[in-house]
Parts: structure tokens; sequence; C-alpha cells
């Protein structure tokens, strides 16, 4: 199954792209899409919006797993990304493909066994499971390959407990 | 002109059509987008969208005017917004409308005179300033009017201060 993982955003969105046969994974391909600072906030959800509805016709994956937002501190912040990240969903949902959502803890919890990992532990973990000479840059498409881990790894044990 | 004032959310999204000629207003539409609970939220997000795109189409505003989210309470509820604000403003850009975005204070202070104002306030002064026999309903409408309002009256007084 081809996964794209997705870190949200609106300045720098992080997308990283693993084939999982078997409980194997291994990565195809990882980047980032950037909107440029001080042009209209709109016309930046406007590229993201266009760079995503390409980058999913290129890949063409067959699930995408992107990460949940959860706010304490900058909620500022936060309200510009759900702004990007409600765009995404839009690209993905009218490209028609199955949408999986997943917290910080479950991703940390799936690729490192631990919900209170380091983001470091992630990063390492995500290398070494993608058998990767070093880790990806930029952080946001490192997320965005652990995030594409996490579901490959849900999707399996759930293959799993099912018998199958 | 004509200017479209958007209440922005996921849930219920309301829009008023007012045109503004020299100082005078008139209300010629308005209503508000629905998108169902218990489906998918990606989903309700693409309904918003396509609904949205329609409603530019068939109003063929040449301003809108769309409240600036600020969220000090509900934040969970403030992330939703913002995701469904998000694809708002990317039909919008798509549609080639300008965007202008208003605070609540900026409403108020426009449409009553008062920074401060109540609700109720700032419905009954819409309901005057449109010459409406009654407030509209939902609320939402009538807060997507009064950012019509609050827009016209901006962009009069610009004017007036250009000496235009």
């Amino acid at each position: 199954m081809r996964i794209l993982g997705i870190d949200p955003g609106y300045a720098t969105i992080g997308f990283g792209l693993i084939e999982a046969v078997h409980g194997r994974t291994q990565m195809l391909n990882y980047g980032a899409i950037s909107t440029p600072p001080g042009i209209p906030f709109a016309r930046r959800l406007e590229i993201l919006y266009d760079d995503m509805t390409v980058l999913l016709k290129e890949t063409q994956p067959e699930a995408v797993s992107i990460e949940q937002l959860f706010f304490g501190n900058n909620i500022t912040t936060g309200i510009d990304v759900a702004h990007g990240r409600g765009v995404i969903l839009l690209a993905v949902q009218k490209a028609g493909i199955p949408i999986f959502e997943y917290t910080p803890m479950q991703v940390k919890q799936s690729v490192v066994g631990y919900g209170k990992a380091t983001k470091l532990q992630v990063m390492d973990m995500t290398k070494r499971l993608l058998h990767l000479q070093a880790v990806p840059r930029p952080d946001d498409a490192a997320d965005a390959l652990a995030l594409a881990l996490c579901h490959a790894r849900s999707a399996t044990s759930m293959l799993s407990r099912l018998g199958k």
C-alpha cells in the first residue's frame, strides 16, 4: 500500500511517501511544499491547494495519513495552520483518497513504541525503519514520513488482529 | 459595489449580499450554507467549498468581507472553524474576488459606532441600515450582513478621506 504522510501547515508542508507491504516499509519520496511569505494569505492557500493537488496526482497514494492538530500554546499560529490543513483535506478529499488522522502521541507510540518519545527519537526510528542513511530534511518531511509509518503500522497491526 | 459578507464556519456559514452606492446600502440576498453532521469532516469541507463556489458565481460580488478569527475560549471549535475558513478563502481566491477581513470589534465600531456594542445592538442596526422589516435569520446571516455593511462603510469613509 502506498501511503502519503502529510505534516500540515500553511508555510512549509512536509510530505513523505512510503510503500508498505506485509509489514515491510520502503521510502519512495519525501519533501516539502512551501508557500512564499509576503503575499496575501488567501493566495498562499491557493498555491498550497494547487501544489497539493499536483502532488497527489503524481504520487497516487492509496491512503493519506495526516497529523491531527492540537494547540496548547501558540493559538495564533494554530489558527493559520488550521486554515492550511482545511485546504489540504479538501485537496485529498477532491482526489478521492481515504484520510487517516493521528495525534502526535499516536505517532510516537507507533514509531518509537512510547507515547512520550522525543522528536529526535521519532526521527531516528523513522530513519531506521525506512533504512535511510540520514534523517530526512526538512523536519517537516521527516515528520510526514513518521506519519506515513504510523499508518502503515496501524494498518498492519489491525490486519494482524483480524488474523489476516 | 456588490459586497458579500461571510460569517465563517464549517457547520453553518452565513452570507449576506448588499449593494452599496454613494453611501446608501441595500440588501440583495442573505442566507446560510449548511454542511450535514455525521459525515467525514473532509467531506463537509468539500460540500462547503462547492456550495461557496456556486454562491460566488451566482451572486457575483465585487468584494468579500469576512470575519477575522479570534479565539480566547473554545479552541477546539476554533480549529474546526479555521479549517472551514481556509476552504472559504480558497473558494473566494479561486473566484478572483478581493478579500477584506474585519475583527468583530471593527464590525461593531462600524455598524453601531461603538466597538463594545452587544450582538443585539449590531443586529438591530443592521436591520435599520438595510431597511429590513425584521432581523434576518439565522444569526449567521445577520452577522454576514453586518460584515458586508462594515466593508461598505469602511470603503465609503476611505473614499471620503480621499476626497472622492
